[in-house]
């Protein structure tokens, strides 16, 4: 797709019904909105209408400031869960880690080279491992160690320096801890976890043994948002490899190690790009 | 996505402008059209505007027969060119083979289950192997041999047989002639080729031959439109699939076949799905 | 892999230990043989050695039937688990189905071009909807429809035709009915199933239904052998295709169908050539 | 695989012909060997046979230092090609490369963690874009820039540090020069390069641009090995990637860099662990 230095992205999702498309276009035709990109889809099944809409701004008559208030008629009429975001304000992405950097070695690498179009104000860790890493790319690290005794304290601290940073996104890099439900519901749709298997196979712990165990042919990997029952949110993205008898968990390892890089940050950048609607327990992720 | 027994489907392709969404929105919604699929596409390098939409005809207030005389204004305006089609009119298809009948099986098969939309009112062969299918599944099959001396005369009748049957799509399902220009002008981006190479390596004779000496570690498959180019058409899709220094051509020819089946069952589906537009020497698949 | 009219292929399972190896490979030196593929693999967790040895007949100075008492020493030795199988005989194959016929078709019309190297003897079901394919296929088709009442009768049934026919392996072709412990236990490792989803995600009723419930991206399939316990023999091979939102149930069974068409053909074939070991709950699929 | 610390690898290549498994294996067993993986191939239409064994140096009685002379009257019976390996000894890798610095952050991370069994005693480029990547691995980064004027001094600088450095292989990441037939001499089935196409699709240059413009509907990379013809040597591995019309050339160009990282590192590690045959113009990979 193109990308626009200058673009506003609208997402909707509402009770399907007749003239969405049409009114939506005529909102943005009246100030000679420029339409870059426009996908919907229907979800028959929950009878919801869901839809991403991007324009340039080069042109464009209503000044962004004024967008609710302009907006809010059709909004309210149509009961539209909705947000505007625009191209040129980066979101700011916090990274949590724990021992292994191969998912977090990746993320910051493509956010050199510009694939991942984000700020990135701090990196999380309860080991000391991805430090050298971190510094080396000029991002603040913070150890916050991780106990049984500690656990609430340690996310407390977390959100405190989550919130001072003005964090959008959280991204588990292979962050080794389980989220308590208070965490999950402040950062709810904000936080995107890989996890390693094919989801529903394999949730929970040690998902290579176990698929070395059951005797796969395919193994997975699995970016989801993270809601408050483990490994069980809506899910963003997955890919599989295949493996044979001759691979054993070592090799299982290393394989889906590639998995996970590509599979979250897949889920990353569609994230950063206003792509993903999700709804109920599942992802609409428009292209 | 939702297949409705009663609809239109409406394709455009146009020089790319403002307010485009919008035009078509509204007229649709001026009969009370219910959308079911809007999909978009803009080609920058191109400056072009290509469009599917497809909208259930219940309750909608513009009898069919008189869409054209009220649609025309707003495509004139837009130097739209455009076709719409009902999903209550089942397209016509013939299909030419030649000795192996691995895709005409595979065809005919999903035909019978219902994964087909179409009539199929014969199949024109150059040689007797595919009589049994084609009788079994109870389609008219026509022997034309092909030869240098008479294949004029022989591509004459095909096309008289094609013109008969009022055949809207002709499917090659491994054919092995060379169809002459005069023959594929008369069916414009409406002959599917299947080529059992990943294009536009080993166009061709003999490709998985040309494969096994190369040493590749995948084979592919492509099916595509018929131009006067041979192998040269708007690519519709492509599938590969991976082999090893153990599989000789035989083992190429049978992986190959699978991957022949699935590329030109896709190609035919989303043809008679009218989910295709091509353009210059690509092509756009809406889902 | 070149496939030799006359060969002989030796399967083997037993303690890892030194010299295996050499010793097979001297005892068929012995007697003249030109192995064509000779292919091992040691699991270090069960300590176990496993290998596939073919060769050719020409000039194999042992007569086949003198094999088992020659090469008895050996395996008695090494605590061998093992079998021997010609090329020139044909494996007896019976078929089950129900409703569904799209892994049928392919199976036959994979046999029928020379894919499989079977004899297929019957085709079983507990519906009359396959029939007619099996009959243009020249196959005897038995009805034996099963109910809550006469399951016991009908598997009794089903094992007298399969004993009359001498039937070394049977296909559940999308065959809905549960096998009982007792019929599984008379054919152990020689029953192929082919289950519609990514085993062990979504064992068990209703596979794609769970699918889109659970918002996956990815669908497979899943060939194995059949044990007593639902859908957790031993994995032979998998698959898995792209889904997105805009896919509903019955996108779901149509990529699917694909899917299963492939997985199960090739869990027959290299049934059929005699490719795969299976170990407690495993199986080495030799190439 | 199982990855022993002390094992001897074994590749042969040589005229195919009865005995050579025995040989071979009775040749090891002589010597106490407890064989780790064997493999073999025999390319029927080169009669040649071609084999990798791996044996644990636990218990070996033949000291590696009289390997040589002990198997040569085996080597010269046979007339074959050989040579053997110690996983303890690491071969030297140097890396070459220009701008685009994804291929050597994707190396350098994987060595790091310890995917990769070498050292990396220097990194040679043609411009200054990739140094601070290289320091931050503790890397020695040279610059050699390369002009029309300079190239075979550049090439020779080159070659001079590798020499010194006693480079066994040579992994072009995206280096942009086309490498002169004295160089590459020098180095044969030493060099590994990654071309950013399905070769033999559009190689040469810009074939992200040229796949484009094609329309293909998957995009692909290939490692292999460097010959005198540019993009013509022995293909090591490829994968595919789906692209749609969505896709613009910079998607392409993104999309392409994750599979140049796989290619590439697939490459370079079977290399690294011996696994790699090339004869002719092709590729024995063992597994």
């Amino acid at each position: 797709m193109s990308h626009a230095k200058h673009s506003a992205i609208l997402l909707i999702s509402c009770p399907d019904k007749k003239g969405l498309v049409a009114a939506i276009a005529n909102f943005l035709m009246t100030y000679n909105a420029s339409i870059m990109h426009a996908d919907q889809h229907q979800d028959d099944s929950e009878q919801l209408f869901l839809m991403r809409v991007e324009w340039s701004l080069d042109g464009f008559t209503l000044p962004m400031d004024d967008f609710a208030a302009a907006f809010q008629p059709i909004a309210a009429e149509h009961q539209m869960t909705w947000s505007v975001s625009l191209s040129s304000r980066k979101p700011r992405m916090a990274i949590m880690v724990s021992h292994y950097e191969h998912c977090l070695a990746d993320l910051l690498h493509r956010w050199r080279i510009g694939e991942l179009s984000c700020d990135i104000p701090l990196i999380v860790a309860n080991h000391e491992d991805c430090r050298a890493l971190a510094e080396f790319n000029g991002i603040p690290f913070h150890l916050i160690p991780v106990s049984k005794e500690n656990k609430a304290e340690a996310e407390a601290a977390a959100w405190r320096l989550f919130d001072e940073a003005g964090v959008d996104l959280i991204v588990l890099a292979r962050y080794m801890q389980v989220l308590s439900p208070a965490f999950v519901g402040r950062y709810r749709s904000r936080i995107i976890n890989i996890h390693h298997s094919f989801l529903p196979a394999f949730d929970g712990a040690k998902p290579y043994h176990r698929a070395f165990a059951r005797g796969v042919k395919l193994i997975g990997a699995t970016s989801h948002y993270v809601t408050e029952v483990l490994d069980d949110g809506p899910i963003i993205e997955q890919e599989v490899t295949r493996i044979s008898h001759r691979d054993d968990v070592d090799d299982l390892i290393q394989k889906g190690r590639d998995l996970e890089k590509v599979v979250l940050s897949r889920a990353v950048r569609w994230h950063l790009d206003y792509r993903i609607l999700s709804y109920g327990n599942k992802t609409v992720i428009f292209d």
